[in-house]
């Protein structure tokens, strides 16, 4: 089983921020990041986790906003940390492959080998208005890019061969020129020469993480992801999705075991069940409904006076091919809410804990037990963990889940690897090494 | 006096990595650089250097190639050191401002107030191919965007008030949304609508440095650039700049006082002088001349038969009007090889010590006469100090330059300020304080 804690300044909870244990400025807190790795750390996971967009979302008033770049952030914590993996999100739609390959490499290099990227094409049109664009491109179209972005980024991982380097101090030839090669890339959305300007990282690729899960997410995921985080609600849609992406990568040539499924959940965690759903009621009651009503309006692409609190949602929404934006957040959503019936207001406390993952609520035992409930059905090959109180709730799931799913052998007791593809027991790319097999032959 | 280390795998000799002591793979081993960072922060350097361009060139066989992201490398090494600068260079012609901006920014975050951004344009079309461009844009358009990419990058770190943050847990507003406002940047080069998504940094920007010679250049430092890198063969070429550069700054309205300027000097350092000279004879016996005669055709785009060894440049080089790559870096090594009537041979032997910028070679107390003289004489407000073997050059410098020009009073003998504008003596920015300074008038 893979563990990953999705870290996020006070907690996944939007109230969070308002306990009086809350450090209300975590958001820019490097100190508190080193910390949350090294419980992390102290817990096994095999990595944490931030995500990312380029843009601020208007509403400061409503909770901490803003963040640290990722890259720099995890870099940060890689000095304060010694084997667990650090997955940073960064955009395909706002970045160029070139620049952003060759930092995901330089992490990787930094922190000897446990960079992973979590690739996304950044939905919704504020982003865009930040890098020259009136609106977004197109979903379709967003992807597209996404898929031949990865395509420069392993030919430019690759564009150094692991032994180009030879250091010949006597002769005084450096490196190999033979084994730097440009990649002369030309395709729709990119031309680009390479090689890159830096030698092959330890990994060869940072892990390629992917989140997205409408019906494009899903097709890069098969084709690309090495690991892929998803929110489902019940543990059908759970076991479901984990077939469906599982055969979509068979049917591509991979072996499924090479792609890693893990679904989020929102531990909420009492010593007794009834001090669980205790917590879970002070979160929900600190929540300022009229802000959490104008995000789901924003989307579900509505008003929010089109939202009244003590009804359910309208009946006449838009189609999932209709929004260009985050098109999995918004269908999960609007089936959470019609499934359960839920009025608005229902809707926001389930939002608010997790923002439509899986909640868990109860003790470690009930926690672990379901856990591996999912685990053992097939929906998950692990979890990602999403605490709804930071550092309080990564410390309660490290020192109290952890160990009874080690006791019930789930979970590693020690880190048997250096980096984060040793973790997820994925192979190191072999790159560009055909010399190699003949001087080994 | 101010003292910047511009750091450089196994340092600014090409030669250097081919010396019994040398690490050869230095250029991507972090370690290196965080103990070159140490032994600056030991010698109360005001800050570390790197530069940087996103291209390799081409010939690996040469000498280290390859390099890690300076901003990356810059946040690994902040978590190593306490008080020393950390300057990046970072290309305006190959990056976006949003995502630039907020990395510097970050930067600025997890090092308590200690970034600085080295901003250049990247000559040559190497670059341009790794960007989706046949060639390079012209070089008055490269320093335009530049001008452009500074003003929104400034509005962007303006976009948070300093006093945005609220973080009343009591009444649940965490910010206030008039101090955090969208920027609505439209220029020719840009359309940005911001805010930044992260609070105002300790530094309010980063400490802004400029190293471009030419008359473009000069005009983009004279108006924003807070401290010059600049490369300078003699006492009065240096001075000329320094008069020049601090008179277009007070033209433009500001206190000249505000631009540092640090020629870049290769300090040779022995415990005689003549030990001092048999290590740059040891070090430029070990250039392999083919492979530097080869760089230096490119720079002055001739073809390397056009250069017999043994003959001075040829007569009929373009002028540096028709160069629309590193400008002054043409100019610096055409004007050396005609004032000095130096063969090819001996060319290479001056440009592999220092590629340009000045060598000082002789005692420590030789080198801190040097340093003194320049100094005294409105050469320069301090010195870009470039080893040429690292790390032992930069600790000899360290250990044997430094406490000379401290027992001087010429240098710090200890930090008194917390940030990289402290240790230069320039103020933080002011940012969009109105509603601050009418609540406390």
């Amino acid at each position: 089983m893979h563990l990953n804690a999705f870290l996020m300044s006070t907690g996944h909870h939007e109230a969070s921020w308002r306990l009086p244990e809350s450090n209300p400025v975590a958001n820019t807190d490097v100190e508190h990041y080193r910390e949350l790795a090294r419980t992390a750390e102290r817990g096994k996971f095999d990595s944490i986790f931030f995500a990312d967009s380029p843009v601020l979302f208007s509403d400061v008033g409503r909770r901490p906003a803003g963040s640290l770049e990722p890259t720099v952030l995890l870099t940060a914590i890689a000095a304060a940390t010694e084997r667990i993996g650090l997955i940073a999100t960064a955009s395909t739609t706002y970045n160029d492959p070139y620049n952003l390959a060759r930092r995901f490499a330089s992490v990787d290099h930094v922190s000897a080998g446990r960079a992973g990227w979590n690739v996304v094409t950044t939905a919704g049109p504020d982003a865009a208005k930040n890098f020259n664009l009136a609106d977004q491109p197109a979903h379709a179209e967003r992807y597209d890019r996404a898929a031949e972005f990865l395509e420069v980024a392993f030919k430019l991982w690759d564009s150094w061969q692991d032994d180009a380097t030879l250091a010949d101090k006597e002769s005084g030839v450096w490196g190999d020129n033979d084994k730097v090669q440009p990649i002369e890339h030309v395709g729709r959305h990119f031309q680009v020469r390479g090689p890159l300007n830096l030698p092959r990282s330890p990994q060869g690729y940072p892990l390629i993480v992917q989140a997205g899960s409408s019906e494009d997410g899903k097709g890069l995921a098969a084709r690309y992801a090495e690991a892929v985080f998803t929110a489902q609600q019940t543990l059908e849609d759970a076991q479901a999705f984990y077939a469906d992406l599982k055969s979509r990568a068979a049917a591509l040539g991979r072996d499924p075991d090479g792609l890693k499924i893990l679904p989020g959940i929102v531990p909420v965690i009492g010593s007794t069940e009834s001090e669980a759903q205790a917590l879970e009621r002070e979160l929900d009651e600190l929540i300022k409904p009229e802000y959490a009503r104008q995000q789901l309006a924003r989307t579900l692409r509505v008003q929010p006076e089109d939202l009244p609190f003590d009804q359910p949602l309208p009946a006449d929404l838009p189609d999932e091919d209709e929004i260009e934006g985050a098109k999995s957040r918004y269908t999960l959503i609007v089936t959470l809410a019609r499934r359960e019936n839920l009025t608005v207001r229902q809707l926001i406390g389930r939002l608010g804990g997790g923002r439509g993952h899986r909640t868990f609520t109860g003790t470690p035992d009930q926690v672990a037990d379901a856990i591996q409930s999912w685990f053992e059905a097939d929906a998950a090959d692990g979890f990602n963990i999403m605490p709804p109180v930071l550092p309080s709730g990564l410390v309660t799931f490290t020192d109290q889940v952890v160990p009874i799913l080690q006791a019930r052998g789930l979970f590693r007791t020690e880190y048997t690897g250096t980096t984060l593809r040793d973790h997820y027991g994925l192979p190191r790319p072999a790159g560009r090494t055909a010399s190699l097999q003949e001087a080994t032959a």
